[in-house]
């Protein structure tokens, strides 16, 4: 995991307020975000029974938008306040089915600069790794 | 594109039919398919208001769940009836913001084994390039 | 593929001409481009013995190389003298085992910007597909 | 990392010895292994000034190569003897350039069943980390 960034606190703590307000996808899905430490953002969502797929299995759409959520947010308390990320691209293995439960997911920045960051995700699934993902942010300043 | 796939036309035409009745993350994001050809898949979705995230761009987990369903769908009508296929990992790039109108998305089977599908995914919005994936589906016979 | 590229035939021609001075990786794999269009680059490799596994197939380290070799090489002739490209990220799927012939590579520039180019790369060797990949170059001026 | 993974010493001491008399692509490039413990791969390599380009940074293919040689070479040693691991697919990112030094190399098992295994690779040089990879093998017993 990336050493010495920089982590505002506050930026933390105001992520995880809005968390509660969220609309839209993450809504939808259910993603809450539990915690954030320099360098890591934990977050988790439930399975729902109508995000199972006719087979019984959740949908790895939403794994992946999971990702893609968790991708973004974890860069914010690195930055200073105004500063925006977005993804501009991972990859995700689905390592094992998910039907119900809990998904626990954990982000890493591995590496940051000024203009783009490197993370990794897990996540897991009653006691199961169910997703590795590694992808990349671009890190802008406000205009 | 993979040569000399085998396409059930029956198998397409189900899948036009049961979209129509899709529930859960596919019906709350509203991916449509519009169209089967041997070794492509074709599907659409609008950009609604609540999918949008504060900054006013698409959230891109609404683009990564889109590509999971489609690297999944477009395999069926090139396998017999009971067997499934499930995506175990893919890659993408988001080349462009989406802020209003259509995604359309095509798929397209690479190479497909008895077992094992590499597929790629175009998506344009507004006349522009705004996602490319290429992932991995893998095939099971029915138990 | 991207559209309206700009291309600089004089620098593709200079690309040809340095190519068979190649030396160190390129030498040692012989990476040969075989021609440039807009948005496309054509390049092939002998399968030596000496790049075999002892399992008889070709290293898969061969053509991951490759893949890196050409995501830089594509973006040359759509830039003007002096600027450079780096690969920053790529994703590989190997589909079928290589042993012995020549193995054929596509590279086509998917989106270009003034920063950034998404590239994917196809290979095949004796009538069958044997790699896709997809990935990023950095593009920058020069200083 | 994975837990629980069956491990064969025999086998590690025995790719260990064998990688002193590598020819081929890891020969050329100097991988060496220096270690393995359980879920873990260890290995280095010296950045010789014919790996450069003409910019004077490692070429990417390099560091691509390395990644494809430890992705098989981290499971041997969790399988009985006979079986074999063909890597399928992975995803690296390049974040810092390479021109001088060691290239020191980890690849870690994430998750590893009777025939796949999703794997990390993480490089550092002169103190930075260079490349983040993540990618999945397949494994076949003999036949």
């Amino acid at each position: 995991m990336a050493q010495n960034l920089t982590f505002y606190q506050e930026i933390a703590d105001a992520f995880l307020q809005a968390d509660q307000m969220a609309t839209g996808l993450p809504q939808y899905l259910g993603f809450r975000i539990t915690g954030f430490e320099p360098g890591k953002l934990f977050a988790e969502m439930e399975v729902r029974p109508e995000l199972l797929t006719p087979i019984g299995n959740m949908h790895g759409g939403v794994v992946a938008a999971f990702c893609d959520h968790m991708l973004g947010t974890v860069c914010y308390p690195h930055m200073p306040t105004g500063y925006w990320a977005a993804t501009t691209e991972f990859k995700l293995n689905l390592t094992a089915p998910i039907s119900r439960g809990v998904v626990k997911a954990v982000a890493s920045v591995m590496v940051m600069t000024r203009s783009t960051a490197v993370i990794r995700i897990d996540m897991e699934n009653e006691g199961r790794a169910v997703c590795c993902a590694q992808g990349t942010c671009l890190l802008r300043a406000p205009k």
